[in-house]
């Protein structure tokens, strides 16, 4: 693929990719092959929020200040405790002449890297966010790389539901490969009512699997129900291996969409010798899984969400389209957002 | 896989497995089907020793001291900071009426399960360690649950030897099974000299893949060199991702072998679209790699290096036997501890 990969914006440490990096020159003049964003709204992590949010006990003056504060030091909005970002849509402002980006300036658009790794500047403040959602109207400027992932906003869906698809766009087009890659499998997915967890089962489910999913409450478990997707349904902690094997059974494909700590151990201990566990949540401890896979002898693949698979935007945005529950569940969200 | 995964010894908190939890009771009484180990030498994970050297700046006596603590507070030898462990060699002393492992009292044995999970209690203060090398003689107790591996030490290789390819087996034997899913493919290993880099080298080319080496030293270079495991070597720093892709060009398999951070990056950038990246390193950070791949649009699959893979201890020791060269730098390297 072609295009840079935003080198010259790192400040420090030197040599690092910007994903990697402490700080970033989040500076709005633009490069040869770079793009400038005029930015509305971030879309914060969610294991990312849930910290801030924690920390602060809620206090929505502090968690803005945080938010804030982290973006000046750091030229991007990088939680540092969970190592994680979000996304946001803008409207496109400057395009240099060198982009390999297929947008032009007027463009609406919502970009599909990670906020740790896009240079942003914040001018308003975020004095119209009140600190109590993840979802951040904003004003100021980022920085897209040649080398990047951009997605047009569809004209037939509110531009806050496509971004709460894009930003999970990864995990359904994942599934529907590793599920392609077996003969008649159980999917079984960990937080299947969540926007990741429920586009994970409808991308399963027409890639011929068989589904069960995993919830934390009688009430997600009501809308996970309702919306049909989800041949089995169980209440457990995802916390608890225990737990979790025994309301979930055994699956050939786990599919991790809670984020939050300590759910790779009930992940391995739910899935079948020759199985595959892919984890799309942040909280995801590498060693927790690698060392529990061992110390459990279980032979199955664990695979790191990888939040890009080609056409993975168009893919679930068509999903969302094509199956109306889906489509519910993410308006619920975005309503009690 | 029969037998119990050891929730009778978790002391806090409730309800995790023993790998997740913070202590462990390691009284060495058995329950029916485990087995109590009489513990010999433990082996500590290189990520771990290194923090725990750093920390201490070399000061043996320190080490040694928080090591102890780190036993008598957790009831195992879990390294809280980098999560990780190790492993132990010792002899079966007790097992249980109904223990599904294979072993009899008296076996010369080595646990493939990690130290973070396994009840450990030392009773000899650690006095023949000097505290400046990863391998400590010790004695004191270990338990190993019904659902675990174990793998009694060949006749033919010295101990110190054995514990050294147990310790890393699991690598070699991924290795084998991804290259045998791709076409003629170029393997790239970042850490190519060490233990798990050797063996995964000397797997891949077995398997029928050409080889690529990255390593940190002109001596390193020189002794794969004379090892003749790869078809091309390389110098830099695995976490300088620029580098690592200007000295190795691209790669359809690349494996994580060395155990600092920041090496998500660098491996991604050398990989192929469509190719695989296996993490081995417990150094590996789960936001890194899946955001990285992400900022980079990188269509790669990213493994968790899976530490168990069935009959993954006889394979290791199968390469150690048929490949003269990597039990030369083997040797090597236990000579030089």
């Amino acid at each position: 693929m072609a295009g840079s990969v935003g080198l010259t914006r790192v400040l420090e440490p030197a040599g690092v990719l910007p994903q990697a990096a402490w700080r970033l020159d989040a500076s709005p003049e633009i490069g040869p092959d770079e793009v400038r964003i005029r930015v509305q709204r971030l879309n914060l992590d969610a294991a990312s929020y849930r910290q801030l949010a924690s920390k602060h006990e809620g206090d929505g003056a502090a968690i803005r200040a945080e938010v804030l504060d982290i973006v000046e030091t750091r030229g991007k909005m990088h939680n540092p405790v969970t190592g994680s970002g979000g996304m946001l849509i803008g409207v496109v402002d400057e395009v240099g002449p060198e982009s390999p980006l297929p947008v032009k300036p007027g463009d609406r658009v919502a970009t599909l890297v990670s906020l740790t790794l896009t240079p942003l500047r914040i001018t308003d403040g975020l004095a119209s966010w009140d600190g109590l959602s993840e979802q951040v109207p904003a004003e100021g400027t980022a920085i897209l790389f040649g080398r990047s992932i951009v997605g047009v906003l569809p004209d037939d869906l509110p531009a806050e539901l496509a971004l709460a698809v894009y930003d999970v766009c990864g995990a359904p087009a994942l599934v529907d490969r590793v599920v392609r890659q077996y003969q008649d499998p159980t999917v079984l997915v960990l937080g299947g009512a969540g926007k990741s967890g429920s586009l994970s089962l409808a991308a399963a489910r027409r890639a011929g699997a068989r589904t069960k999913a995993v919830v934390v409450s009688a009430a997600e478990r009501d809308s996970l129900l309702a919306a049909g997707l989800a041949d089995e349904i169980a209440i457990a902690d995802a916390r608890d291996p225990v737990a979790v094997a025994q309301a979930a059974g055994t699956a050939d494909i786990t599919v991790v969409c809670v984020d939050v700590p300590g759910c790779e151990h009930g992940a391995i201990l739910a899935t079948a010798p020759g199985g595959t566990v892919i984890f799309f949540s942040m909280a995801t401890s590498f060693p927790a899984a690698a060392l529990g896979a061992e110390g459990l002898a279980a032979d199955v693949t664990m695979l790191v969400g990888n939040g890009y698979v080609p056409g993975h935007a168009d893919f679930a945005v068509g999903l969302l389209r094509e199956v109306p529950a889906v489509r519910a569940l993410f308006e619920a969200r975005i309503a009690a957002d």
